[in-house]
């Protein structure tokens, strides 16, 4: 394909809106629909005010037909549960579909109905759905009709471990910490009482820990295809008074004696031809800000040598590499073109 | 030019960098050369660690000889002062220059002399400079060798104006009353103690009011050629905790009856055919975070019949358009090309 | 009176718990009610965890009679329209009511009526309300049973202008224009768009602007009875990403020659014996960080003499001098007790 | 004593302040001296804003003679190694000093050495300093005269795992994970890249990782006592956009099966009769904003059943429990009176 006319359904919140504003710089992609449930407008930038003098189409409501008429790729960035509809309406319609809810990131039913507390509604969709970790999974993706895109704490999560557990560097009998912070924007566009100025604005808490997130089993489905083996994980997001970024760090144990430079050498050997990925330097830490806007992660390593422990660290904007940027990806390798198409801008800083 | 080399002088501040990220989305601009005092390096991403796996080039100190070898422009991002050495040395070896330092704003060397406490330094090329206010001076732009990239303030706080004051809807006669309000990437990369995290957050504070900041008299310079006599300005600048973004608010006294609906069609006849600025409807007011990143200026504005003033409101991201996105924007004029190129990517929200 | 036995109507809000806070540092004030219409709970730590450890009061329902039983002293942090009926139930019960709602500033109904869309409720009551702006009033203030504690933003922009209006040193017969900022929490405990942290970080955007707000005519109120003739205001307040804190900057016409010591000394000798009024000294601007969590107002002058104008600004935390603390300042006064009692403590740094 | 005279020694940093604004609420407390290296002047609030028509003592340059005939009790709020001059010569002088650096805090001189890479210049001192977490010393601190104020990240990372420790309910053999994330003022006062509020806002990053950071002997001292046998720990210092708050999450392995209101009355237990430490009900996790301005500790436990770890989180004010206030908390033990005097009042919520 030349060119891709491009849909994005769920248009009007943040990885929607997100979508919109790096799709716009896309070059073989071309916007020619903005789908909502809410926000429905004949103006984008109504409610999109950002939009303002750069884009002129409408929000409008999801109808299959008319949507799968003007495109030949939707982006879904609508709630779980509610996107499993319109992926199956487009999906059957002969769109590629890219979907950046949790609805086929689980390959089991089973593990899926455990964690989100029902049946799942399209079993039948899901041994075609591939996994788009695009660094993990890049050959499953090529030519893939049907896209999970990755969950943010996934993302930042599962990157640093990869290259250790398919290197056999780090014990797998025991469990992974893995302490996540994040920015608010990754809660969504509907305010609550936990995203509220005042009570988010020098407030650090923690949420849905000890084996009680949904990401949990996302990432020990990830880590443990890795590893050969079941891996489990004990998962602590934490919400801290910033809108983008995510700071992922793991502690494990590693199986024989290794040094920082044996780690950062794996993980650019894991990373080589990797657009997405920087593997810091010996002794760089990462920082969100470095990645905002971007869709690029970076990661690092550090020896805790006294308390035998391997600290890794995964940084992404969970807007970006940790949504709509990944999803975008994972399109350029679908339809083989560059995986780096589009999104090479580097972050916003400051 | 099909396209243009480009070296920034000055790449390891803020603006400096902000041209960086711009230009790597430039369809016709070619990185060359990237020049500091401070920071020099083998790989600018050592400073800059946004750049990682981004853009390989190191950071130079300044050569005029080697600098203009390998640029056909140059944008210099210097402090006031230090700026002049460099724009000299670039423009005689004929190089284009756009400098974003005060040097070459204010068209009066007395005026100069004034506000900034010493003699202009290259009153010879004082009159080669134009000012790159692009929406007011585009015709002076064209062609331009040497441009005058203008501040932050006087940016966000001259566009809503102009169409009134073009038209004669408002008194000339009483000082304009503006406040403006800053994020802290106006103050540059150094710290200081008025831009330490813990007294900036939860920290709002006037600075260099009454009279005394030295965008007054560019704002006045700026206001009083469109006015066709002097003008004066009363300019609070105010910090508040956030990184990017103006809101600046005038208060000017309508010379006869005048509507809302008037004003707006008054500023969008003045920027029809100027892709950065957004007149907003009625009702609407501008929002630093719908421009954050872009280059794009939204301008509002309301009228208080009760006490008879036209209020008049305009927001910038002041690294952009107040500064690294201009300069690019009078680059595209100066060369003939599209105004936009390269710059019309939407804000970065949330 | 030696003690006073307190209750707190509407003690779940931002400005209940202020108080809450406020009055357990207070040597002669015993809570002993908190009332809530939502949030009613045996302990109220549940809905407050601040207080967890602190304080072992329930949450009760408003009820008049069971109310009144156990207090001297009410203070209503309640809605305006919703404050009138609690107000008139207490005080009728013979306690002293301290109202920070809207509903009995405005001593005229009429203006009430134009500016809240809806007849005035008590009518009858109004003429035993003292506006409680204590550094204006306290003669008023002693002995009050009902007392109308000032808005915020009022607070802010009349302080440093009474003593110039009263003085006779600004001119009168053009409009005061008034630029206020304010932290988030004025708007509240509840979430909306507007207050959502992804949508106010980074954000700064005025709202209800010329003359469109109703604590409009709640200053002009304040500042025509100093006059002695009516005044004129323009305002524009406006959001920052922030907690706390009021920034209020006005612009007025000197009737004379004045000079910046004038303007200080003038001040000075009108807050002379006011223990919660600071005037900066000459060169100082005032920061909402210096007074945040404290009763104090830092107030300030400069002199444009390019403009011919008086810039006065004013500097609050919007939940103690502008709210809570100012509602124990009156009480104090009311009760003929010393007027900073319980309010010394100083701005929590940074 | 029935009242004692205060000197605080390094009264211009943030320490040094918060000491100040707690004292001033202190019933017991008369503040007599405030002594700076830099920033010596007439009038503290010269330095110190937020002290103007609050406090009028002048700063003065360290002098012991002087100092010591003015106090009975000094407070040293100074760096470390810079702390020890101070101390040895009040402390001779027959002042009880409480030294919030970390010159005392490690009672093993070699292990000193070994983290702070000097020689430890007062060994003489070191048996008589108590370390000063009050709930854990409090028979120790009695009567003591010379106290070394707990780290920050120690209170708040040893608060919650104390009880377990005691009571043998976590593995000793295997390292204990700290994750702990802290508000930008405990970097103190001076601006550093770091700490610029353009490069913290928006920006989380972890610093001195992986056994570097000092308070790791601290805790691991703390931690080591009451388990009876040496206990080690990796600990994860994490920067995060705020001012003020610590979040510490510890990962344990339980020694056998338990639940969480068993790890809940342990520590209820173990807090009995502590007016700083709160101990969460099942369920709920801390807020750094619950506990901001306040000397109280808010503890809570989780468990993850899948994973066999038991998530132990505390979250206090850095610079009141983590700094000042338990310096003011170890005074009143130490000098026989109430724990709690002075320090009750709740956080400043929001």
């Amino acid at each position: 394909m030349e060119r891709a006319r491009v849909a994005i359904v769920g248009a009007s919140g943040y990885t929607g809106a997100e979508l919109v504003r790096l799709l716009l710089s896309h070059p073989r992609a071309d916007l020619t629909a903005l789908v909502a449930k809410e926000r429905v407008t004949p103006k984008a930038s109504t409610v999109l005010p950002s939009l303002a003098g750069v884009l002129d189409l409408p929000i409008e409501a999801f109808d299959a037909d008319k949507i799968a008429a003007k495109c030949d790729v939707a982006f879904c960035a609508l709630p779980h549960g509610a996107s499993i509809e319109a992926v199956r309406a487009l999906h059957g319609r002969g769109v590629r579909v890219f979907d950046l809810s949790a609805d086929f990131r689980l390959s089991d039913p089973a593990t899926y109905a455990e964690w989100y507390g029902a049946e799942h509604a399209a079993k039948d969709l899901l041994p075609h759905a591939v996994y788009g970790l695009c660094e993990e999974n890049r050959e499953a993706l090529r030519g893939a009709t049907l896209v999970a895109v990755p969950g943010c704490y996934p993302t930042a999560s599962a990157l640093p471990l990869l290259p250790l557990v398919h290197e056999g560097l780090v014990k797998h009998d025991e469990p992974v910490v893995i302490h996540a912070l994040s920015g608010v924007s990754g809660a969504g566009r509907t305010p609550t009482a936990g995203t509220h100025f005042t009570e988010t604005s020098e407030g650090i808490r923690a949420y849905k820990i000890a084996g009680t997130h949904r990401h949990t089993p996302e990432i020990e489905q990830t880590l443990s295809r890795a590893a050969g083996r079941d891996l489990r994980v004990t998962f602590t997001p934490t919400l801290v008074p910033m809108s983008r970024g995510i700071l992922a760090t793991s502690y494990v144990t590693p199986t024989n004696e290794v040094t920082v430079d044996a780690l950062i050498e794996c993980a650019r050997a894991f990373f080589a031809g990797s657009p997405s990925v920087v593997v810091l330097d010996k002794g760089q830490l990462p920082d969100t800000l470095w990645v905002r806007g971007s869709n690029r992660a970076h990661v690092a390593y550090a020896l805790d040598a006294r308390a035998n422990k391997i600290v890794a660290m995964g940084t992404i904007d969970n807007l970006v590499k940790g949504a709509s940027g990944q999803a975008i990806q994972c399109m350029n390798i679908a339809l083989g073109w560059d995986e780096g198409l589009g999104l090479r801008a580097p972050a916003m800083w400051p």
